[in-house]
């Protein structure tokens, strides 16, 4: 009785179009991962449950998936436990190991590990598949791939500014130009906390400021008033409302405000060590802009944050983001080692090239040349072609069987090739080949003893 | 308090340097897979439970990594089950999805689930993790990447041909001459099967012909005895006992030994048809050899049998193998779909490449260039041009820090650096960077502002 196959809800297949899309996407991540210096480590899919529990917060811990032990694992559970029914409880005695939930606690724990293999500063990339029992929705997934890049064991603001040229070189190679990398930093949001006089208002503020272009002034302040936020901390706030101009006019203004903030001045200054330093090294494509609103991971993160959005007219939330963060590996043992770090959002950014018609054209070409199959001693003579073609580098392929032409043209139309080469009786009995142009419906005949003149046409035009 | 990390037993972490090994092969692979036209699929990390489990046997399913369900999962667990404190009864009602265990069973699930959009014959490849809750030991794992290629849709003998000469390809390519791929033939072990009357024996028969090197012609009759094969078994099947000579030449005795059943002489003519062909085509620096005894997994192949040996001196296992099975996708509803398929042994393989001392040299050079860090001014400096070399696709970086320069220079030989840069304040002064060769440790002046001029001396040696 045959089964009728499917695959778990929030998991996905990737046709051989989607995976040379996908790919395409990694190679220039990679390519320039590498340029800039980092180097590609691989931690295992699953980890000792003690190494992700406790890590993500308590909405993380019920979103990791658990690995059931193997044998009678039932037998080993305590009778207490197993008479609570109580699922959490029992987990904890069922399930040792946990698929990875991102790719910054195992990197923690393989810095720790590997500590004393470690040159630092450690630049490591990692790219990699995580899981998450979330409730799947459109653009939500239980299984994507990270694209993160991370620096360990180094202060030099020069990371943070190398981290804005990483995203400027990316995403210039992918054509996507004009993305915006918004900054900010923790110690200004510190700062502005200070100033408002309640630091648990905070994420209301920055929320509520964050309306400004949508709603004015008037309308943040009615908004702040409402969540709590003191008249007298908003006066003292007000120059943020009528933040604009060039990052360094934003600058100026900052400075000012936050100048009795210790915290606030610092984070001042380091935005302008990276922005003036960027404006000197110039960008490509992208832009930076100080958005002192940016508050993602606003726990995590000790210094700089990072957000990238698409370029304008793209609905699409962020594509990439990062920041810098202190004592990373502390919860494993090793303290004092300051990182920062950037991701990619991979499948945000497929879908934004889709949606721009960035992708290549020829991107899922898998067949460069197809030999249609005339009958065996015909194949034979395709099939010694297509080994010299192939050991040129070219995708080639001889159609399996001697089935009707018209039937082989069907495929080589849907496998959209380029260009199928004919070699049937009377070919053979003159030691020629004949190559079609799938594009322009040309055909050309060549000598099958000098295969060499077709690779040359076909290295010029591909 | 701080954890002591560690990773569960059978997994691994891959640092930068064994990353590079493996993507090196991987790289050699996934090229000649697409000059071969096979495509690039993926499919998820779990699958659901009922597509995975009773596909591997009873021992499969004792080995499949499950999944434990999400939130009070206990309380769906119906009371006389929970009472029976059955593990497997429970498990069947506390997960619904388990880790891949190989690409196969994945496979004939997307071949069946998107067989509207595929094109027929599909030659698809696939590199991706598999789990398996094995007990763990030197070379296996609970967690490694399988390596496949398989055609789907065509009978012809050419995709057995195809795969010779694309193992042929890898291997020499690696540097790996004189592998041994192994010819055998489902066909032609049914035909053994029939001449010696016992079709139960069959295991035991080819075991001990394959001892005929070791313990010669009277010791394997000695050992079939002894196993329960008549005498008179024996006698039929005596031509195999002094095979030798040409795989055509075995052909010829095999021919002559099989002609009375019907399924062993269609087996030899499978076989001729192989060796005939690629005979004809000639190989780069694999032989291929008949080996009537090869039977890996004998209940699932149908035709073609395949498994490569290392080369002669290297004691190592199979680094590959494969065949022609029938009928893969029928337990998911897809009848009479022929498959043919091969896998390259990774982690094998990387050991022999490893032993043979065949990796290239620079594969873990991660970084071309480190500029010395001198200071804020001098920094910047370095910046610029640390830009422009990774525009032009060279690995630099800049020391994030200007610590003391010999600590610097030890960062750079525990990286491996080739070249070491370094613009003080002198430099600075003169606009112009020196460039030190840390292999010959000779160096050599350039100006800032003709970066080129360095790039090409750089070209040139790399």
């Amino acid at each position: 009785m045959a089964q009728k196959p499917g695959i778990p809800k929030g998991t996905r297949d990737f046709s051989p179009s989607e995976v040379a899309k996908r790919n395409y996407i990694f190679t220039i991540i990679k390519k320039h991962f590498e340029t800039f210096g980092f180097q590609l480590i691989e931690t295992p899919s699953f980890e000792n449950s003690e190494t992700l529990m406790g890590k993500y917060g308590d909405e993380g811990d019920r979103l990791i998936f658990k690995i059931l032990n193997s044998g009678d694992y039932i037998s080993k559970v305590d009778s207490a436990t197993y008479e609570s029914k109580d699922s959490n409880a029992i987990s904890s005695q069922i399930s040792e190991k946990a698929l990875r939930y991102d790719l910054t606690v195992p990197f923690a724990r393989y810095v720790v590990m590997h500590q004393n293999e470690i040159d630092f500063p450690f630049k490591r990339y990692q790219i990699q598949p995580v899981w998450r029992a979330d409730r799947p929705q459109k653009g939500r997934f239980r299984e994507f791939y990270q694209c993160d890049a991370d620096v360990v064991g180094a202060d030099s603001l020069l990371q943070e500014v190398e981290f804005v040229q990483l995203y400027d070189a990316v995403f210039t190679e992918l054509g996507l130009k004009g993305v915006n990398i918004k900054l900010n930093n923790r110690k200004i949001l510190a700062g502005i906390a200070e100033i408002i006089g309640a630091k648990d208002k905070l994420i209301d503020f920055t929320v509520a400021l964050d309306k400004l272009d949508k709603i004015g002034e008037a309308g943040i302040k009615k908004e702040m008033l409402q969540k709590g936020i003191s008249e007298e901390a908003i006066a003292k706030a007000s120059p943020l409302f009528s933040l604009s101009g060039t990052n360094s006019e934003q600058l100026t203004v900052l400075k000012e405000l936050l100048a009795t903030s210790e915290d606030g001045s610092k984070g001042v200054e380091e935005l302008r060590f990276i922005v003036d330093t960027i404006e000197m090294l110039g960008l490509q494509s992208a832009q930076l802009s100080i958005d002192v609103t940016l508050a993602r991971g606003l726990n995590y993160y000790t210094g700089a944050i990072f957000e990238v959005g698409a370029p304008q007219g793209v609905k699409m939330g962020s594509i990439g983001g990062g920041g810098r963060y202190d004592d990373l590996t502390g919860i494993f043992g090793l303290k004092d080692v300051s990182g920062v770090g950037i991701s990619f959002g991979l499948d945000r950014i497929y879908l934004v090239l889709e949606e721009l018609n960035l992708f290549p054209e020829a991107i899922d070409r898998s067949l460069e040349v197809l030999c249609l199959n005339f009958g065996d001693r015909e194949a034979l003579a395709a099939l010694k072609l297509v080994s010299t073609l192939r050991g040129a580098g070219v995708k080639a392929d001889l159609y399996p069987s001697s089935v009707k032409i018209n039937k082989q043209f069907k495929y080589a139309n849907n496998r959209n090739v380029p260009y199928v080469i004919l070699i049937g009786e009377q070919e053979l009995s003159e030691d020629s080949f004949v190559v079609k142009d799938m594009i322009s419906g040309t055909q050309e005949t060549y000598n099958l003893k000098n295969p060499e003149a077709f690779l040359k046409e076909f290295e010029s035009t591909n």
